[in-house]
């Protein structure tokens, strides 16, 4: 099988580039020493967290159970599902945990926590519960000093839960974009998650567990001091809006769409192609960046970057391509019907939860296909 | 099984609401006199296209040859493929012709048009080809006065292919939000297209088909003199663009997402819910209409929508309600940890695509699991 012969769209990884961004990370969290637990939302896909784990790393993170029993059955047991539990996912969590895997749940209130006390006590089960920080104001989490830490610690511990440790995530360093205040960041989120653990350690509640992270963090990151475990995502395969962030550069974005140009609009300097937002996802991450890539910058076949060329417009299986700045009036010579394209996606999480697999390429140019999953 | 059984988040059809949408759709194009292809996409369901069908469709539409092969394998012959085809895909398209689906194709220029017969033409195989004409300047298509028009036809004949018609998409319908100005866009897409056949008819050029559609136009029209067929993909859930639009209601909107409250920033007004953007998808259709609806509009269990209560935010699997104005510093206890709530999308199509399978809920309350698939 050759890329010419890929049925388009198709969604490629460059395998030498994806191990290149494994390993980078692997050698940051191992020089600043602390366990590396990958967030595999981004990837869903077996072969990818293989190479993960290959590299070094200590366990998962997941964003559903269901990614949680699709990596169990594949043969990891330590899982951490780093989203707060709803109690009706509770039977589910509790499956997992009865065959074997070693997983981890989350909570950040007390209505949760006393929501999994409830039902496992009933049960004879012990969950380990990891309880969430909020480091940065953007999403869910308790606040390193605020009182509610202690109140949940204690109905986790009153009802026999193991408390498993702290986790934050501080995902508006997706917003910054220089080295300066992505160190800054990073030592936010350290800061801020260790004080919730002494606070925890000071109370009387053990607290074993560490855990921090977001891709842009976990490569800013200077000293780790406190934290045990790291977590990131997006790495494994970088994107454009990381590009924008300022830790990858567009030669190291592991995950492109293969295109076809089905049409052209000659007079407005439009290619039209087979990748619209269905391939691409509705992603607009970079559109208040540094660089508004569209839905996603043009590459040639080779996968380098053909400059000023981005996907400007996308229907569900159309997508226009053209100059930022002035039109190409040359485009019909240039990019004829039938020639085939790679674009960099705005969001690799986003491109790649829009495919059934990838197209593994490697640096000899033989092609793997890889299986990846969705749902909940 | 009961809604509140479900694992969420799960995509819910109102089986009620869609059969009326159904209904509303088929009725306006028996009126008219024309024949209806609704076009499949937006679900990928045949549950949902068996009701088209039994309401009346001759045939369907389909972005993907993915769609043709499956509903073809589902009993649906006459299939009409709507993208430019790509030459790439053309022994995907002869396969299912072998195979006996009265499969149509599409191009709106020389060049692709070329590569079919050439294609064809060693094979022995003749296929049945639309061209695309663009009635609204917003995409793909050839202008109706274009002398490329004849051009194409004339490489489509002289290569012993059969001309079926002319088709267009008037998609900037999306943009308008006035009776008035969806009447006209309406008469526009009608009197392009059937410009663009009269022009093949009189260079004597067979074009027995003329088909037009959006949801918006399809709805609006008032007459379509000279068009033999519509199509219409939207309107069989609707969705908030198409409220905003003002072809439906949002009592109409038959798709939704069932999530669960998972927490809480009560300083901010916020309740965290487990419908992030992988639930709602990144589509942020309402952003430039007159209601910006977030990503999507929060309505209780029944299935009612609460006014002004929005996903302000959305992470991968974490959804931000707020209410829009002054935050609800009520938040907590009018939506507590454990709440159930559905989800009104912004764009049905979008939404539906980030499930594996719909729950369908009847009038009577009971629920069935429908499959949908995905992937080209």
């Amino acid at each position: 099988m050759k890329l010419s012969e890929l049925i388009t769209p198709a969604a490629l990884i460059d395998v030498a580039r994806m191990q290149n961004n494994i390993n980078r990370m692997q050698q940051q969290t191992d020089r600043l020493g602390v366990a590396f637990r990958p967030h595999v939302k981004t990837s869903k896909c077996v072969d990818v967290t293989q190479a993960q784990v290959q590299a070094g790393a200590t366990g998962i993170t997941v964003s559903t159970l269901k990614e949680a029993e699709q990596f169990f059955e594949a043969g990891i047991r330590d899982i951490l599902y780093a989203v707060g539990i709803a109690a009706n996912k509770l039977p589910q969590a509790a499956a997992l945990q009865t065959r074997g895997c070693d997983l981890k749940i989350l909570t950040d209130s007390v209505a949760s926590a006393q929501a999994i006390v409830d039902f496992a006590r009933v049960r004879g089960i012990v969950f380990k519960v990891f309880i969430e920080i909020d480091t940065d104001d953007h999403r869910s989490g308790i606040k390193p000093n605020a009182a509610s830490l202690l109140d949940v610690a204690k109905v986790l511990s009153d009802g026999g839960m193991v408390i498993q440790g702290v986790m934050t995530h501080a995902g508006s360093s997706y917003d910054l974009n220089t080295p300066e205040a992505l160190v800054k960041m990073a030592e936010q989120e350290r800061f801020g998650c260790v004080h919730a653990a002494e606070r925890l350690r000071a109370a009387g509640f053990s607290c074993p567990v560490v855990s921090v992270g977001s891709t842009p963090t976990a490569l800013a990151a200077q000293n780790l001091e406190g934290v045990t475990e790291v977590r990131a995502g997006v790495y494994v395969f970088f994107d454009l809006v990381m590009q924008n962030v300022g830790v990858c550069q567009l030669e190291d974005i592991a995950l492109s769409v293969l295109t076809t140009v089905i049409g052209h609009q000659e007079e407005k300097g439009w290619a039209i192609v087979d990748a619209g937002w269905m391939a691409m996802s509705r992603d607009r991450g970079t559109q208040k960046q540094t660089t508004d890539y569209g839905y996603g910058q043009v590459c040639d076949l080779a996968g380098d970057a053909l400059k000023g060329y981005v996907i400007s417009g996308a229907n569900q299986e159309h997508g226009i391509i053209s100059r930022t700045g002035t039109p190409d009036m040359d485009i019909v010579k240039r990019f004829p019907v039938g020639t085939a394209l790679r674009i960099l996606p705005n969001h690799a999480c986003a491109t790649g939860a829009q495919f059934p697999e990838y197209q593994a390429l490697d640096a000899q140019g033989k092609i793997q296909t890889w299986t990846r999953f969705y749902g909940w």
